[in-house]
């Protein structure tokens, strides 16, 4: 490889590689500057070549073919923007195979085929570069390999899904149904058309996936996070959370219980409406991370969008840019621990875990009824912190609102089961659980 | 050097010093996993060798001649955690020249001697890290290194003093007056018996002038930061502040004005209460930096503190002790830019900014006087954008609060001039900046 320049070839010239190529157009005085080299885009690959773009590249470096940047012996860095598993996943492991490194924004290639490409990765010393994958440009992946490296991380809470914070944020501010701004984000381009892998929590299992490995040092499967979305929240959920004195963000939730295991889970979350996270707005992005010695620590910023994920990406490329030039594997590619120490996860079943619950209860209103749920709550070892009802109305259908203290989650989901077969009961029972551990 | 460990050699055995022998013993095994090698306290210099310490060190390694540590071949990494500028600086330059690294914490140091401590490391091919430097545990000097350096740096507001932010926070949580507040954050080790250097906000310009560095590429000396303090700061702005709707924190600023220059300034500023900043309380810090293509970040979390600030150290240990076991130099020792691509500094004089203000007039109570400041300030083209006037009382001292547009700080500094040599005038006003670039 020359000394004097550094050649990349982009793999999907959508939204993220348009902002890419911006940066790298606009800001090559700038690279030059820092890398004493020319950061070189030389090959673009795309499907759709015709598409008008927001920036102008030299036709020549344009092709339909990835084979042309997998090929290319004098590409030094591969940027996969194309997104989804395969072929992503088969093209990146083409890629380091042949020697090259490898930036990435794709979750959910790296949450299902992470191990393998990490491996393949120190096998051929090569680096990949995630930052982008989560957080869109905040420095979350970088701070956890380094930054808290000489610390143990004890727990990390994030709003790592900007479709559903804007939703939550919009029913919160507006008292709007989901449906209704759910609608309203896809016309805007805030939501897809199919918006399941955010509003379900998908998306934000994929991101917790890697963040669990950079903080605990484990792998993890995607399917050892619980993972609820947000779709059955109701606009009176948020307002009597609200009345409770907390917001209801949809959180990636991760914490090292020791010789319990680990807990990962995503979920509908009340949080106190005087936490930094209460404050996260719209499609804003934040992950809470609390080390021993650390102790907390927020980052916060844009989560996703052209400009901030582009921002993840350069900051990677000249990462790798300066190690290439110095002519240095660090012998670990992307991850904060070469793959033999990654140890396997225990991950603790959401049916042991001690939390506080929210509770809404649709009933017929009727003298007894709260007395008869509350026995029921208290068989369960559930005690109750607050208690609240509005709008009464005799032998009509009520929503009764309840706080409990600690509990486990199975006790509470056993006693729900009770008491949604009482015949006072109307609808079956709404429970969101509640986070305490936030300044 | 050996493969398969690094020696670090401690000068300055205090409380962070305390922090980080507890960090390298406690988490041994998990630093060894990262490095594949042992990071290994070699020797620790101090003056003090009798005093209790929370940690138990072999007494062998212990000395109080910071030479027994320069001279030692195999001591890879110094740590610098004495403070002050002499004679931590010739110490510093010396291990450079010894081909040795060095980590340090000392922002004054880097503030005062940087340039020649960055061109010594250059020129000898060792590394410095000083992450502990600027904001405790938060990774901002990371962040302005790697993450956003493919991004233009538009604005960065900080609250990087603990003890300014404890005193304003708890003026505004309790009503307090500030010289009570200090005497009780004194009584709390949270200030020191001499607290010039954090509430007059020399401590927080030290920082600010390593983070234009890093954020704008440009070299700042000390006196180019204007730089005001909280000492003056009343109760009652507090409280009519709050009336507002803003919060007063001691913030440092820097903005890239483009060839109008760089604005660089420390002083208690209002911000609105509703922004993320507001809600940094008590000794935690913030860093909120706008970039062009990332939008705005914010980086948050204790700003000092013997453990956090340990982590930071560690940090940087464990990044310079991966190249030095992959024997590799990446040419720049510790800012983002080479030496000779660092420019100088044009550096705005504040009376030439445009500002909103809050201004406190102490007036005698009687008819006209109002209209007689107010026809001050609009001849000095200086609009009022609210008005607050509490407890009337005839022929009396009382004061009137302002909030103002945007107005030149020339302009304001000369109308609160002619306002002060009014008749009915009783004290000098007082004014304090708005901030409303804050999300």
């Amino acid at each position: 490889m020359s000394k004097n320049k550094v050649k990349i070839g982009l793999i999907g010239f959508g939204t993220i590689g348009t902002g890419v190529v911006k940066l790298i157009q606009g800001n090559a005085r700038g690279l030059k500057a820092r890398l004493n080299a020319d950061l070189v885009l030389a090959r673009i690959a795309d499907l759709d070549l015709k598409r008008k773009r927001e920036v102008k590249v030299n036709p020549q470096i344009l092709t339909t073919r990835v084979e042309d940047i997998l090929a290319d012996p004098e590409i030094d860095i591969v940027v996969e923007l194309m997104g989804g598993v395969e072929p992503a996943r088969r093209f990146v492991l083409e890629a380091i195979r042949r020697g090259k490194s490898v930036v990435t924004a794709n979750k959910a290639l790296l949450a299902t085929a992470g191990d393998e490409i990490f491996r393949a990765a120190e096998k051929n010393g090569v680096s990949v570069g995630f930052e982008a994958s989560v957080g869109g440009g905040i420095p979350v992946i970088r701070a956890l390999r380094e930054a808290y490296a000489g610390d143990k991380i004890r727990s990390l809470l994030g709003i790592i899904n900007g479709t559903s914070n804007y939703i939550l944020s919009k029913m919160t501010d507006e008292g709007s149904r989901f449906e209704h701004v759910l609608k309203r984000a896809q016309e805007k381009g805030y939501a897809e058309a199919d918006p399941t892998l955010d509003v379900e929590g998908i998306d934000a299992a994929h991101k917790l996936a890697i963040l669990i490995t950079l903080a605990f040092g484990v792998r993890i499967k995607l399917n050892q996070i619980y993972t609820e979305g947000i779709t059955r929240i109701s606009p009176l959920d948020v307002e009597f959370a609200r009345e409770f004195g907390y917001r209801i963000k949809l959180l990636a939730i991760a914490k090292d219980q020791g010789p319990k295991g680990i807990e990962a889970r995503v979920h509908p979350t009340l949080i106190r409406a005087d936490s930094l996270l209460a404050d996260v707005k719209d499609v804003f992005n934040a992950i809470y991370v609390v080390g021993e010695a650390l102790g907390p620590n927020l980052l916060y910023g844009r989560g996703a969008g052209m400009m901030p994920t582009a921002t993840a990406v350069l900051s990677d490329l000249i990462s790798i840019a300066r190690q290439k030039l110095s002519g240095v594997n660090t012998g670990i590619p992307g991850r904060s621990l070469p793959d033999t120490q990654i140890k396997d996860v225990r991950v603790r079943d959401i049916k042991e875990i001690l939390m506080g619950y929210y509770l809404r209860f649709s009933v017929v209103d009727r003298p007894g009824v709260l007395s008869r749920i509350t026995g029921v709550l208290g068989r369960h070892n559930i005690s109750i912190a607050s208690f609240l009802q509005r709008g009464r109305m005799a032998g009509a259908k009520v929503p009764i609102f309840l706080l409990t203290h600690e509990a486990l989650e199975k006790n509470l989901r056993a006693a729900v089961a009770v008491i949604d077969r009482m015949d006072v009961v109307r609808d079956p029972t709404c429970f969101i659980r509640i986070e305490k551990n936030l300044e």
